[in-house]
């Protein structure tokens, strides 16, 4: 029997309750959830936080995204970027508001996509705390927290020349993913709906963040705008300019050309300006031994009239902008 | 000259960058704003967190709160569940929602509300991160951090039978503000301006927090929905009951009576009932050394069939609840 009860008909403080009843703990949360604020382990004294949110018109659609879906992606989105730091997550805060006449059972597949999310990507990772409201719109809001180790955090500006500019995880499958969904084409959905399953519930390569900080990446972030915004970002924090190869690219390309065809669409659209995936671009001091989940793609140049070059031409800035979150 | 320009005309960059540059640093930050994370110092090796959301058209209205009170409100309501453990607040991020017409001067002045109530309330406290996206509502999602400092947390659940029940920072006056305003009397407003800028702009006593855990408090929380309600939450925690002396509440109803008595309202109900001062409420071992902030107005007695009473009758749990965001 499907549960019909509503937010507003059980009240939030209830309706909070169910919810949290899903989720796991963080193996890190000293205190957790249930007072004024949780306490967490910062074993190396110190601790990374980072914020990012969903907002429903903006960021996803009710209708392409289940309420499972969205937990899924907030913790994703948001864990990516302790990972780009070099850090394993190990804390999340989550502020959820919703129309009252959203049924509980929506809250509660919301918590099962949190908890799945942490304990598939980041095992330990747990909800400490959280916030239920009503509003008009839903909107996620999530603050990530993460533990460095002892490690350095590895920074955006530290990339220097004749590095190795290396990427793990996936290109332009979530991009590949919205425009199956955008083409209203429902054979291309189902045909490739592994790119779908990539737009909703991405998957970034959490322990490759970490891996590579060991390593000794000089610089890092996620690629949540596309790979020509994030690289120029890293180019200009490190006053450098990066060189992506295009032939390294081709196998990226090669995976979404089909999927690519059934709706008239450039693979290499998707590889090049698709964010989402939240892979990470990492670069590296040339002579090191780059961890297992990252594939070279270029290389660090000194500063010059474009901050990004795939092979010799200038690339521009293209990538997921307009309607989209801006963080800091 | 005011600027007109709005968000959407200058782009969410553009106006984060202009809010951004308003801001103050956190004295904890060890990397600031600009990266995929900050990252703060934990120097006793754990940090608290709490998260907490204001909402257009539940937690505040745009004509009766400007920019300014709105970030203020932000900050305080949050670091005062930092206070509530016992802990001193070192860093927040904040994510924020507009409408695209919001003017960019609005984002300005919301900025150095929150720059003030850092500055004013949580020295060396500061802004590490941020989000800023298009909605329908206005909307503020703050996550603080603070610093136990090598001390115990305090928890709900440790007010033991005998200590004494004290309570920092005023009662009343946010509800008394928020009651001045629904009137729509003008010149009461304006004869009790005090108080309605309570209401707008609360200033909980973020360093009795912690004083209280310095002095043995047993258990602690802030006053969010009301002196009941918030007092219930102890006694559950904590398997006890709780006695408030209504002498003892006779001076925080006295300096409410003249505004009461122009609206006709009952100031024992603002004490009781009303929250959104964010005072702390703590619990402490009977022989002990109060913090100068902190006044006595009750005592712990054994579970009873009321969490709380008032004198010898039990009090009902009102307090500020409907429409209200829920945290855990």
């Amino acid at each position: 029997m499907t549960n019909l009860e509503t937010v507003a008909q059980v009240g939030e403080n209830e309706a909070l309750k169910r919810t949290i009843a899903r989720l796991n703990a963080s193996e890190h949360a000293l205190v957790g959830p249930g007072d004024d604020s949780a306490v967490i382990a910062a074993p190396d004294g110190r601790f990374t936080v980072t914020t990012d949110t969903l907002i429903e018109g903006h960021d996803f659609r009710l209708d392409w995204s289940s309420a499972y879906d969205l937990g899924w992606k907030a913790v994703a989105s948001n864990i990516a970027d302790v990972a780009a730091m070099g850090a394993i997550p190990t804390a999340l805060v989550v502020a959820l508001t919703v129309p009252g006449a959203t049924r509980v059972s929506w809250l509660e597949h919301f918590a099962d996509g949190l908890r799945d999310a942490c304990v598939n990507l980041a095992p330990g990772c747990g909800i400490v705390g959280g916030d239920l409201a009503a509003s008009d719109q839903v909107m996620i809001s999530v603050a990530a927290h993460g533990s460095l180790e002892g490690g350095e955090p590895v920074l955006r500006s530290g990339a220097q020349i004749g590095d190795i500019v290396a990427v793990a995880g996936t290109l332009g499958r979530a991009a590949a993913g919205l425009a199956l969904l955008e083409s209203g084409n429902t054979d291309a959905i189902s045909a490739y709906d592994e790119l779908v399953n990539i737009q909703r519930r991405p998957k970034p390569p959490i322990q490759a963040g970490k891996a590579a900080a060991e390593a000794g990446a000089t610089a890092m972030l996620d690629l949540s705008d596309g790979l020509a915004r994030d690289a120029s970002r890293i180019a200009r924090a490190s006053s450098v300019s990066i060189q992506i190869d295009p032939l390294q690219l081709q196998g990226f390309e090669a995976v979404l050309e089909e999927a690519a065809r059934a709706i008239e669409a450039n693979p290499s659209d998707w590889v090049i300006g698709g964010g989402e995936d939240h892979s990470l671009l990492a670069t590296f001091p040339a002579g090191a031994s780059l961890p297992r989940a990252f594939k070279p793609i270029g290389v660090v140049l000194p500063e010059g009239p474009s901050p990004v070059m795939l092979g010799a031409s200038p690339l521009p800035e293209r990538g997921w902008d307009s309607s989209r979150a801006t963080s800091y």
